[in-house]
This record gives structure tokens, sequence and C-alpha cells, in this order.
């Protein structure tokens, strides 16, 4: 199993780790070689057709924030001369997320397709905007599109809904798709904090990022809503036609009150046949979906199994890069 | 896809029921005509070729109690002869549990593999008692073995573990695996009620069954446990390994003074490299095992995701189905 890899930011790197780790495992559990025979970022990439020294790779970017800067093997080759030109068996996209245009991550999903090679992704962008044309262009060029890390991390949800629970309908699904959020209310909720202090702790801590307005606006939770719906519930939607509202209005107070009254608050995304919305909504305490801290949950609503509830981390570099190893090895696995 | 029916019970019937429901759904979303070329219960069998009358079924069985009289094609053919003489892809043995023997489960489980069929099982005894037996003969004969309706019923774990989560080792496997005692424990907790009032009403309800005592006793959560253990974490273990205590014993002042200090008791089964136990746990009230009713709950810690806890109804004919329906599904896709 040949990959190359596109993006060697926080994910990038967290793949790379995590393939290293795993060598010997998923030889021994699936009899996969797993090569990466490609490492792109913005300097250009280190190609080797029998597997670069991931170690070394990760050396080189450390020191010199430069992939192009590999031994002998670094080159300044734009990466969608990369994709096309290099032999692999799929691409792994972890490129920073645009969810204005999806781009250049759209263009490296489609390139992938086009020259033959499946596609893995973590990036919400491309799939937010663009899902049922991306399909399309794997549906052509027969080739497998999975992205199990694009929504909830490490939570499984979208190959738990398409695949575990193969022969069900889903209904609905509901969820708390943002960990930063969730931080920064469980923390306002049980320190009395009002909501600026604590982004700003958020954001000192690296749980919050630098510019955290995809996060706090409900911009992010509504990419994975979206998500969610065209790919598990078979609709045809964009960001657009999500109901957004954000948490930068929840007080200390509010949620004092909420929780006298049996209750707190949590940023919900929520899809159904005749909604798609994202918003603080009262969840009684007791309840599967009153999770604490970064957690994400889901709680799907199906015709035959009912109620399925999925609780986990939402984000972490190895965290991610769990569904990302997921999704190649069920790639390998299918072309066996 | 041709499949064979064993056990024309609760299950069975729920199995039939869904089969029937979702004939379109699988044909417009698989391309998957399913046709059931036999049903066997204790009188017999009902036999086509071409596919059954699955509402005939249904009518003959509620009238008579026995598939044998269904019309012309209804025989008191020995369900072994059915297993080893009519040609099919898989059987589903839905036979009732006996976590003594495993048998007659175990022998058709077996007969199937032997005559080149993939078998689906919802059946902890023979699972729990012969686990890698059973795989050896699965392997041997190049078949597929799924068994997710064992554990949890419509609860995904086992399929979660071994193929959504792939790459993740399981380093521990906790959680509420029995809704009987998870029913009963709720309400002693809400209605200050001692054990065997809340039996008594739970057996009227039919939510416990007539002879509670492996639900109650922890036998049914320890054969679960044994059935994870082995089959997610690779362990060679049987019931007997397994420290097993009940919650007879538990009385609602000890739900009381839980409460007080801020847990609930919850009949907790729990396996890791060093533990293999079933008891009566405190646990935290805002934790995410404090599950209601007779909802169960797993949590499962993993190296590359952390935790994942999944919650979902344990029991139901429709449930249970939906778990065997997704392993129906899945081996058709493997084999198309």
């Amino acid at each position: 199993m040949k990959v190359i890899l596109i993006g060697f930011g926080i994910i990038g790197k967290g793949v790379i780790n995590v393939i290293r780790k795993k060598r010997e495992y998923l030889k021994n559990k699936y009899g996969m070689d797993l090569k990466v025979v490609a490492i792109c970022d913005r300097s250009g990439a280190a190609i080797d057709d029998n597997g670069l020294d991931l170690e070394l790779a990760l050396k080189v970017k450390e020191e010199t924030g430069k992939i192009s800067k590999y031994p002998e093997k670094g080159t300044s080759m734009p990466i969608v001369e990369v994709v096309k030109s290099i032999e692999a068996d799929a691409i792994i996209e972890a490129t920073p997320t645009n969810i204005e245009s999806g781009e250049p991550a759209k263009t490296y999903i489609i390139e992938g397709f086009k020259s033959g090679k499946h596609v893995i992704t973590a990036n919400k962008g491309p799939l937010a905007l663009y899902f049922n044309e991306l399909l399309s262009y794997a549906k052509k060029h027969n080739r497998i599109f999975r992205y199990e890390a694009s929504v909830g991390g490490a939570m499984p949800i979208i190959n738990l809904a398409k695949e575990t629970l193969a022969g069900n309908e889903i209904i609905k699904i509901k969820g708390i798709l943002n960990g930063t959020t969730n931080y920064i209310l469980t923390k306002m909720e049980r320190e009395k904090l009002d909501f600026d202090t604590v982004l700003k702790e958020a954001q000192e801590l690296g749980i919050a990022e630098t510019n955290p307005h995809q996060d706090i606006s409900g911009l992010d939770t509504a990419a994975k809503i979206v998500i969610l719906a065209n790919s598990i519930m078979n609709m045809e939607v964009t960001i657009k036609d999500v109901n957004i509202e954000g948490i930068t209005k929840i007080t200390p107070e509010a949620l004092s009150m909420a929780n006298k009254g049996g209750y707190t608050i949590k940023l919900i995304g929520e899809v159904s046949e005749n909604k798609l919305e994202v918003g603080p909504k009262l969840i009684p305490l007791d309840d599967p979906l009153n999770v604490k801290g970064s957690l994400n949950v889901a709680m799907l609503n199906t015709d035959l199994a009912k109620e399925v509830i999925v609780v986990g981390r939402g984000a972490g570099d190895v965290e991610t890069s769990s569904a990302i190893l997921s999704d190649i090895i069920n790639i390998y696995l299918k072309n066996k």
C-alpha cells in the first residue's frame, strides 16, 4: 500500500508519527506493508518510491520547516504535479481547512481521483462545499473516498453510520461537534467565568485557535452538519442552508439559571429531513448529550437500532490520525 | 444473497420482519436481492430456493407455532440436515442461548462453516464457550463469522472496535452490557424500591425474564465480556476466568448513600489485560457510563483514539435485527 501525504502540519505530522509507530502492527495484523512514497508541504515534496524514511522526514520538517530539504529526495515540485505524476494507491489530504473556497484541497482531491488514486481527507472545507461534486469524481474513476476524520476527529460517526449501522436509515443526527465551544461552555459553567475570560485562557492553552471565529460562531459545527447531511443522509445541502447561531452571547448567569432548572447549555448541531441548525440549546443535565470538557458527542436516530450515541475526542493529532488510519486500512482491505 | 434462518422465536421473527420491510431499500441501496431460502424451528423447516413468502411464514408461525406447517414447502427435516443440504450463502443462527453447553447452536454454526456457508449469530452461548474453536472452523473453510448482535443488541461494539476503529489497539472495555439490571437499578434508585419489588414488576412488564438468574447474577454480562475479550482483544478466556458478582444484594439505601456522595451503582463488566470482572460499581453521576433505563453503554480505551463511548439499546427484536442486518450487508458487500 503506497500513500502520498499532502500537508505536513499538525495533522500530517500526527499521521506520519502514527504510521511510524504502527508499522509492525499493521504488517502482523493486516499483512499491510504501508509505504509513504511522498510527503508534500508548501515548500515542495520528498519523494521515494521505496518509501520515505519517516523519522528523517519528521526531523527535516522540525529543523527546517520544509520537507523539500529532505536529503537527495527533496524537490520543489508543486503538489498538484506530485499527485498527478507519482504512483500511489491513495492520497491523504491534510492541508488547512478553507471553508470559503475549499481550495487548494478540492483540486488535490479531484486530481487524486483523476490520476486513479483513492482519497482520504480530514478537510471539512471541500466536503462542506462540494461534497456531491467530489463524490461524482470518485464514482467516475471508481475510486474510494473516505473522510472519517473530517467530523468529530477520533469520534467514529461517518463510517459508524454508513457501515457499522448498515441497513439503518438515519433519521436525525444531533450533537456537539466542536470541542472548543464545549470546553468554553463547560469551564464557564463550572467556574462561573464570562465568555471572554475563558476564551482568552483557552487560546493561551492552545485549546482555542488564535482566530476562534469559526468555532465560536458555529460555522465549524455547521460545516460538519453539512458533511453528515450529505454523506450519511443523502441530502444535497451546503453551509448556506444551515441556520447558524454561535455561543458568544452566552453568559455565566444564563448557564447558572439553566443549571437551576436541571439543564446545561451546549452548542448543538442538528440535522433531520426538515431541520439544518446550529445553535446553543438547553440540554437536561442527565442527558447523554451532556458531555464535558472538549469531548464530542453525537446521537443518531435510526429506524431499526433507534437511538445510538457515540462520544469521543474531537481533536488532537494522534486522535485525528486514528480516523485516517482506519480509512487507510479499510481501503487496503477492500482492494486486497 | 440467499440465507437460512435458524430459530424462529422473538429474534428470528424480528429478523424476518426487518428483511420484509427493508427489501426494496436493500435492493436500491446495495443492489442486494436478499432471499430467505429456509426458516427452521423445532418443528422442522420451510424451504424454497426461490425465496420464501415471508408474510406467509410469519402467519403460519403465528397461527400454528410450527414453521413445518408452511404450505407445500413445509418439512420435518431436522435443522442440521437443512444446514448441510440447502444451498445458501449464509446462515443466521438465532436459537435460544445456552451458556452451559452452547448447544445446539454450536453444532449449527460448525455445520454451517463445513458446508461452505458464512455464519451470523446472535447467540452468546457458543461464543462465550467456544469462540476460538468456532473461529478456527471459519478460517479453515474461508468463511466469514459475524456476531454483532451477541453483545449489546443494537449498540454497535464488536464491528465498531474491529472495523470502524481499525488500527487502534483496544486496551480496556468497560460498560453496562445488560439492560435488565440497568432497568432494575435505575428504578430502585429513582423510586427507592427494594430489589425484589422492582424485579417482580420488571417480570410482569416482560422486561425481566421469568427466570432472571443469568441477568441478575452477572452471568449474562460475564458471557458478553468473554466474547469481547476473545473477539476484540485477542484473548483466549472462558466464562470461568471471570470474577462475577451480581446485583441481588444492592439495596435502595446503598443507592441513596451513593447518590449523596455524587455516585450511582451500576452492574459493570470490565476487561483489560489483567482484569476480567463483573460486579456492581460506584459510577460518578456525571460519568458517561451513567446511562439510565435499559440502555447499554461501553467505553473503549484505545491507543490512538483514546476513549470512545457508545450507547444504545441492548435488547428488542427489531433492535437486535439491526445488528444482524448490518452483518448480512457486510458479508454481501465483501463477496460482491
